[in-house]
């Protein structure tokens, strides 16, 4: 197992070569999911659970607020099995849970639950309302008074909706969007997706201040992520985002904050770190999002796939019926750092499966 | 290599994964194990050695105050050498021996032995004359006072013929123990054991106090360390008490003393960690003892046995010769979170034997 780079130079991932990492996983709700046929992350009209059963699952391998596995339609295990495989065969020294707006607490002991007093985002075709301002310092403060005993912090995302919500973030900031955005489909539903984006932008006005723009638009996971990633500049902190273009969308938000306030940032200790399937993704393209930064990004993309695995579930992430969530990207460069051997990876994984 | 819940929730230990440990041997002699044949954990007639060799040989992999390691008449070698190999594969990051009454010092440098001033206790079938109230304060003013940088501390013990004054300890306290506690022995030697307890018992009475029973009755390790476990609350450290139905005594001494005085305990990070092979255990029922409990406990047993091995002294552990001791129950739950491959661990142990 080995990592690619995208953006930048192997000096920063090469760096946390062997380190400690605290992983904490941004788990959100937006009723943009309410949508039929939006995202296949989760069950169907259950996709306000996924969140929290990938949280428990993590922490406890074990699913509580449901009885099975969450598994789309089409039988695409979640992410979050490939996450949780990284962290049986090489532990993180600590898992945290952010709930940025869940509908359903997981239920979990001893492991930290951040509570943010937020409710879960609203329909973005339907002007979100979210107090974005508000979610963004809830973000920073966050970030600058985090405190750990680990070398860095993979920051990862749950939330089931989040590439429309990111790709209408994104298209809201002018940056340029066009097929560079991923989804949870192998067949993009770009007509649902599409169409919703196109409803949500209806309601931006040009020349609205930025947090109006995210307010009506966006998600909580970007806007507080966006915040944490300017906070945890006060500690120099080392930050890996764990995730694809619901990740890249942060940046671009980060980006967009500075640009409004002619301030600066120092992005040599923050990268982001997806998988290949969506390094590799006909239907988006994250080094072009990325690309569009003021600042320099470290980017790099796990080369892990399941080539070598026989299980059907699991081929369909090769055949691109899904790509990125719960931070595997971030887990598997983690992995690959961290001397996981692959096939044992593989089998960890299919263990979960029986 | 895995772990079963015995009682609790999977949630303490999951969260303890990946994290730092430091190992406590609590190494004592009660001169109970000099009736012959009680307990096969050692050289007949030397048994008061074993605690000294394990703590030698967990330390150092050499055993210094004797020419060979500490086996039994049938050949079952001592679980220290699960629990070195556990240390081997994956290092705690600190162990430290606590003094409960030793007849010789182990022959170590740099690891730190803390010394108590405490004698043997004496022989149960003869009153055994320990100072209970003391010790007790001693094991809780050590816990108060205890400080240590990893996130949780493993407390073990080495105490031959432990079984008997624990199931002695627990009857005294009035706990039902019938067909309950575990012994070294594959075949129970009952007369011997049950005659003990039954001269021990001879001199309780009914309503004394509870440390007038237990000076009668019980040992210095599970006295020390049922103060331990109510000291520790003082700075909430999480503690694994690694062992089988000894450790379970230590846990209805701690019962005992909170309902004489009214008192209450915040148990949720604490947890008792044993060996599949005490779990399973036909002879014995750790669970039922505690069951007895007033307060919640975690417990759990590792699923790690020989069945892989081809060493005839390691299958008598398979065959129920050997149980517990030492903390290798701790230890290979401590594995089981920290991704030690199954069969590195049998070759470790197996190098051991020659």
């Amino acid at each position: 197992m080995n990592f690619n780079t995208i953006l930048g130079s192997v000096d920063f991932l090469e760096f946390l070569r062997g380190k400690k990492a605290t992983f904490l996983l941004s788990a959100s709700v937006t009723k943009t999911a309410e949508i039929p046929n939006i995202s296949q992350a989760g069950i169907p009209g259950k996709l306000y659970l996924t969140p929290t059963l990938d949280a428990e699952f993590l922490c406890t391998k074990e699913v509580r607020s449901l009885e099975d596995i969450a598994q789309t339609p089409k039988g695409v295990p979640t992410p979050a099995l490939i996450t949780r495989a990284v962290h049986e065969l090489n532990p993180f020294s600590n898992i945290e849970i952010l709930n940025l707006g869940l509908e359903l607490i997981p239920q979990i002991e001893h492991f930290k639950i951040h509570n943010f007093d937020m409710k879960p985002s609203g329909r973005i075709d339907d002007g979100a309302k979210i107090q974005a301002m508000e979610i963004f310092q809830k973000g920073l403060s966050f970030a600058q008074s985090f405190e750990t005993k680990d070398d860095y912090v993979i920051l990862a995302e749950s939330i089931p909706a989040g590439t429309t919500t990111a790709n209408a973030t994104a298209l809201a900031l002018d940056y340029e969007c066009e097929g560079y955005f991923s989804s949870s489909y192998k067949n993009n539903p770009s007509d649902i997706k599409n169409q919703t984006i196109i409803n949500a932008l209806k309601r931006v006005e040009k020349n609205s201040d930025i947090f109006e723009k995210l307010s009506l638009v966006s998600d909580n996971m970007i806007i507080f992520n966006a915040g944490f990633i300017l906070g945890s500049r006060a500690n120099n902190l080392k930050v890996l985002l764990a995730g694809g273009t619901q990740m890249a969308a942060v940046l671009l938000v980060v980006n967009s904050i500075l640009k409004s306030m002619d301030g600066e940032i120092d992005s040599s200790n923050i990268a982001l770190c997806t998988t290949k399937w969506i390094n590799e993704d006909e239907n988006s393209n994250i080094k072009a999002l990325l690309e569009q930064l003021d600042f320099p990004i470290n980017a790099y993309a796990s080369d892990f796939d399941f080539s070598n695995s026989s299980h059907p579930a699991l081929k369909l992430y090769d055949e691109g019926e899904a790509k990125e969530g719960v931070g595997c990207g971030g887990a598997l460069c983690y992995a690959s750092i961290n001397s996981i051997d692959e096939m044992k990876l593989i089998e960890k994984i299919e263990s979960f499966l029986g």
